[in-house]
């Protein structure tokens, strides 16, 4: 399988074929981490990492794969230059893509709901990187899509639970709190469980809707693969005989006010719901579920420390696949 | 030719041979861009890039060079420390060169006019490191001059009209803007063209001449060569001809004030000069010229967006040309 | 020795046989900079450097070290992150260091006064990441010590002075000054000169006392060694038959005030201390003294220029090994 020169904008714009090579190939890479099969497959080479919006897990491990390959990842923050966004004047994604790519071999962007005027813009941005750029794009998280973070939940949800996940209860459920979360991670955990074939039961208060577009592929992808999947407004009912339990926080579609991410407002709706928390009682109505989240975990809030700390929670093993599921996507589309 | 140690502050204390050195090696880098002979020139070895002004492309092609040169770039931001500038107290140049200098194989500094109290404080600091640091210090552009610039123009120009310039038609435009630009870009760019023996035309409106020493120095370097120099300020009449067209805006001689840069001010003066813009028609005045620049372009304003983007732009090629040739001069003075 | 795994937060943790290693092969490193025994021992592999205070030294000496043992030494600042701290919501460190452990082979650590609520909270902090991250966890100084500081200091008085110091008198003096320095330098310091059998007086202007469990320590290394320890409030009867000289300024026991860092209120208060100054009249008095200081230096006020600057000043030489030093702790405890 051919993936060389590839954008990763979405999973759901690659094949069920090429989403298991990166997991065969981030699983391999696992398993002997420091193999000479892989240090030397981007020898010299420059992966950019161009955020709009900093982060810690994803800066981290997107170096840490490039310093593993044999390669290099820049640190580029949009304060560094006089880049022009949907708000502000500046230099053309035009010119900023044709010369970054000049320099490196891919190019990873993050852009996330506080940095641009409406939902989707930060998609329309990258892929406009990815049009001007003839070095693959990789979306580091954007305001629609994750797709490093969906695959590397995947990967988890195997490790604990086995390759096949066919007919396994995945339970996404969103969670209280106050950090007007990015609708990203979750969408993409929605599009890879429906890939993979889980049963896919979506729970939120009534108006927390996601993309339309999400949940008409994620319908589409359990019909094709003969899963049920249905949105529920009961914070307690999607437990019972769940075998991935995911609880995140996230907005309403009408997070954007007068072309801005109006985060002040989520968290103010936010707070009417108190108790969409994965607790001990609630896990264990399932059938012995696993816990995942892409961290930070909002811990007490999202999930009570007994469990995100607890004996099925598979965090850190998500977290960690970030790494490997980069390098792998990297040594298939950069090498 | 022997450059192992060289400062490279401005090429004009570079003799012509040691350009050509360095354009010679750059070409060759280009060629074979991962090729081994390099790719272990400073193997483990740290450049360290010091910003007073942060930078993209800069940043970016200087990480990117020494990744592959097998070692690694540092990123250090004037932020970042308590250092003694001409306008507040701190560490001494003294004691911060020769620290840096045990660390570093090689020392890169940017400090541009807003930086600095009067025209020239930038060039006097950097040669108060380049004094106290027995390692190379290599001018990342300062309020003078950008050298790399100046050769990856250079370095592009004969890409695009062959190696021999004696006697092609270069045109240094000031161009409309509000961007109040620096000098060190033109400057060099001036140096470099009559060091190759191209007749210079600048044309800038009443008002906005350069350092009379760079004046000086580019006049006497065309004498040396046969060429013609002259300083005109028709928005028009210098694209006849021209092989090179080069339109940028910069500040007048009055950009300081008070001991600081007047940004504002410069900004309200460009403002009188409107339609100093490279135009399609303008080009078609010239001998087929290409149209450089050292970017981020102000696209309508310093030049239409059909030139910039056009088949005679070279914009990308001398951008990429900074990579190479700042390959060459780190492995010249470097290794 | 087997160092693998080993957390360094103070060198009072490790035996003299650990330090001694650290030192033996600092040197061996040193006197051999580059060559093939070192430059693989931590190829692709990634130290985090997490910077709660920034730095210029530290930064460039850690990765700097880590280019050069072949892996790669990545830059975070608190900023660029959420962390919950004692004075802040986000995410624990429980969780932070979990991740970091899983992406990195070590984790270095910064955080000083200005950043923590009361003195010790600093060195709990880097204790919990201790606890919860499975990689060497290596302070990059902190409120209480600076370990990494004071082995580049004994390296370097042992370069000057002769591996053997036992006997030796060291002065630290306070110094006068508008800087309300940390604790961290002068105690580290404190805590090797007595492991190595220094003589110690401590002079400072009454009320300026450090730690008293560093004192304890201190005294009971100088018993254990048959050296004398005393303390002095006297701004030069110190330099009498000094053999190395400190001074450096640095905060009173009350610097903390209703739970934060009072800095200006340590400013004023040394206000009235002038004339702590070691001068090339003072020197005259030691038994030859070298001068030395972790950088940066307070010229003028805490030393004059010309002892700084002057034949006996090591400070550069101490500098420099903070690279060294780091090299050989890295190489012991990661790989």
């Amino acid at each position: 399988m051919d993936l060389k020169g590839r954008d990763l904008i979405c999973t759901q714009e690659w094949s069920k074929e090429a989403l298991d090579e990166v997991l065969r190939l981030a699983k391999a890479m696992k398993a002997d981490r420091f193999g000479e099969r892989w240090t030397s497959l981007l020898m010299h080479k420059t992966f950019l990492m161009f955020f709009y919006n900093p982060s810690v897990r994803t800066r981290l491990s997107f170096e840490a794969a490039m310093t593993e390959l044999g390669g290099h990842a820049q640190y580029l923050t949009e304060s560094a230059g006089r880049f022009k966004t949907a708000t502000k004047a500046g230099e053309t994604v035009e010119d900023a893509a044709q010369v970054m790519a000049r320099y490196a071999a891919g190019i990873g962007i993050r852009i996330l709901e506080d940095k641009v005027p409406y939902y989707g813009a930060g998609d329309e941005m990258i892929r406009e990187y990815a049009k001007w750029a003839d070095v693959p794009v990789i979306s580091m998280a954007h305001d629609k899509y994750h797709p490093c973070q969906g695959l590397a939940d995947m990967m988890g949800w195997q490790e604990w639970l086995g390759e096949d996940l066919k007919g396994k209860n995945f339970l996404l459920t969103w969670a209280s709190g106050a950090l007007a979360r990015s609708w990203s991670s979750v969408q993409e955990a929605l599009l890879v469980a429906s890939r993979y074939g889980m049963n896919v039961t979506i729970a939120r208060p009534e108006g927390y809707d996601l993309d339309p577009k999400v949940i008409e592929w994620t319908r589409s992808n359990c019909e094709l693969n003969g899963a049920s999947f249905r949105e529920i407004d009961d914070s307690e009912a999607g437990y019972e005989g769940a075998h991935v339990v995911y609880s995140r926080n996230w907005v309403t579609p009408e997070a954007y006010k007068d072309g801005a991410f109006n985060k002040q407002g989520e968290i103010e709706k936010a707070m009417a719901y108190t108790g969409w928390t994965t607790t001990a009682a609630r896990m264990a109505m399932t059938d012995n579920a696993i816990f995942t989240h892409p961290m930070p975990v909002d811990r007490g809030t999202e999930v009570a420390d007994e469990v995100a700390s607890g004996p099925r929670s598979c965090i850190y093993d998500v977290a960690e696949n970030r790494l490997h599921v980069q390098k792998a996507i990297m040594a298939l589309t950069l090498a």
